[in-house]
């Protein structure tokens, strides 16, 4: 191992191990991973972080760190222990050097104080996946994160089916899809997107959760490589690995109702505050269901526990087509979780009798999203 | 039980039960002190909550109200769950009818929303304690807020020994003080106050953390009811009653050094922040070990982990009187604790010897602080 040694701005190196921090678990079974690899090289500092289902790799270059925020005084690498080296960090005023003096020893100094760090052997941590660059698709950094907040809250919390854990994505000639489903409810998106590639697989929930927040402040296109059973997500500063999830996705289009006996028009904000209130009774059973029905041309939403108590009330239908004879039981944060994504001033519902799915459909720009949650039975 | 019926601006209620709530424990074993206790006379509405060691009641008085915000319909009493009832009408927009329908079910209205709550028999809830209001202490909230803060900290965590997990208030002719010590530090206010009785009682921690949340926005006096065993706190619209804690509580001005051999003054930013990183490291060791010493007449902070690594820093001292040759190693928490409490913007710090304690002094205005932390053995 050669013996690293740089000084860096305070700011952008605590900002860095933060971020590279997420990926690592403190728990780790195999100590050497809840460490932080540090790597020097001319152009920059590279950071990696894992927790063996994700990998993070961030990159401080020299060239975009100003006022000589950054300078490589020996290259090398080291591995500490992401928690405390961070910690340290944060609450040291700058600047910062670090220096390696052994295999296992890294020297951190800044103005009169001096700290002493026990790290890893750098030589013991594992190298990244080889990811074939060729089959590379990509995509607006804007999309992917509004692809995935929309629909990861339909992923299943449970393991039995482990592909409903994740998203699944489907690219195709100048299409996008992302769908997430629990079989009690499903989220999903198309977008057209400028992309020539075929492909699709499935992500874990939790990978992409992270992947948000890494790329959150990020406008600019994600190179995104699929390979065998891997799959990177990659910006200028950023690189997610994350496993895939193996296993065929259901076909989730023929679960979509082709028909409707309703369709509501109703205030969006209004019906979120009424769902609401109508939860704090809905917990007493398992699917926390409350009841649509229409009573004298208004929508009543009502839900009981015989522990708490009870709640009914009426909602103005803006607009209705088709069957005014309807009642349905749903899970109530479901269609909550559901509403909450849609950013239109009214919400569009339809219904196909007490035992069919409600779908919520919208549209913004060159996207279309549709939620579908299948009701619950009520006796 | 009389049948309660009353409508009240929503905000209002709102807060007032929220507040009251903060007494109320989930997990009573005895279901009705999951509950909140509402009472509508004629000038206002009286609500009550309690966890058994603390009871709060509060007074939305009538004339206190703007806007026509309460209506007394009928005067009565019942007993609603805390959690529920508080969450339900966080979300209701106002005005909000209440109404006791029959023994144990309470109507409330909100516009087009109908709810119906399960009660508890209201008859059965405990009667308040019945305190001689002769024996009143008066004092202004900001004291006795400033000497709760102060202080409180320092009491014991764990009941080994039940009167130091609360606070010693002593009232004698013009003075007041505050003690706490968990027997390892010591924390103590002395103000002058114009008040006649003289008496002391040991007050939970618990209820003045409480204490401190529904007066922190109140000015102005509060009457201090003591009794046997209880103690009343009292303000225009809020009563908090406490347990008090019987036993003696130790002489505790006796392990006050009257002697130094070094006494240091060291900018308390500085300190703070030295002492925040020294406290890193020192996780391993039950007592949190930070290291003091005097080096090149400067101070050094030091710590160390045989897990972690160490750190080691030199701070200037702006002023030493005594001995240059000082070596000291206390609990760092402890130092930080008390540090964060003194305003001033140097800290004075007396010492006397490896194993005496050390003593941070500080006045400001009638008030006199003294904080007393004893070294560990570092060997």
């Amino acid at each position: 191992m050669q013996q690293l040694k740089f000084t860096i701005n305070h700011h952008i190196f605590s900002k860095a191990l933060s971020d590279v921090g997420k990926a690592v678990t403190q728990k780790s079974l195999i100590p050497i991973f809840s460490g932080i690899k540090i790597i020097a090289e001319d152009d920059g500092i590279t950071l990696i972080g894992t927790n063996t289902d994700i990998i993070i790799e961030k990159f401080i270059s020299i060239s975009e760190v100003d006022n000589n925020g950054l300078h490589i005084k020996q290259t090398g690498s080291a591995v500490v222990s992401a928690k405390s080296f961070t910690e340290l960090i944060r609450k040291l005023p700058e600047p910062i050097q670090v220096e390696a003096i052994n295999h296992q020893t890294i020297k951190i100094k800044s103005g009169d104080i001096f700290t002493q760090f026990n790290g890893f052997p750098a030589e013991e941590y594992p190298t990244l996946p080889v990811i074939d660059q060729s089959n590379t698709i990509h995509m607006d950094a804007e999309d992917l994160i509004d692809a995935i907040k929309q629909t990861v809250f339909a992923t299943a919390k449970n393991e039995t089916r482990p592909v409903l854990t994740g998203i699944h994505f489907t690219f195709s000639s100048n299409k996008f899809m992302a769908v997430a489903t629990d079989s009690q409810r499903l989220a999903s998106i198309v977008k057209e997107i400028n992309t020539t590639g075929e492909t699709s697989f499935i992500v874990p929930s939790s990978s992409l959760n992270e992947l948000v927040k890494q790329i959150s402040d990020y406008s600019g296109a994600v190179e995104i490589h699929s390979a065998d059973g891997y799959i990177l997500f990659k910006t200028e500063k950023v690189s997610l690995y994350s496993r895939l999830i193996s296993g065929t996705y259901p076909n989730t289009s023929k679960l979509i109702p082709t028909e409707q006996s309703t369709t509501l028009f109703l205030d969006r904000e209004s019906l979120v505050k009424g769902i609401d209130r109508a939860c704090l009774f809905a917990g007493e059973w398992k699917n926390n269901n409350i009841t649509l029905t229409i009573q004298d041309n208004k929508l009543c939403i009502s839900s009981g526990s015989s522990e708490i108590g009870s709640i009914q009330e009426l909602q103005k239908i803006k607009d209705i087509d088709g069957d005014f004879d309807l009642k349905i039981s749903i899970d109530g944060y479901f269609l909550m979780d559901a509403i909450k994504m849609i950013k239109d001033e009214d919400i569009k519902m339809k219904f196909n009798g007490t035992m069919r799915p409600i779908v919520i459909e919208s549209t913004r720009g060159k996207s279309s999203y549709l939620h579908l949650i299948s009701p619950v039975r009520s006796y």
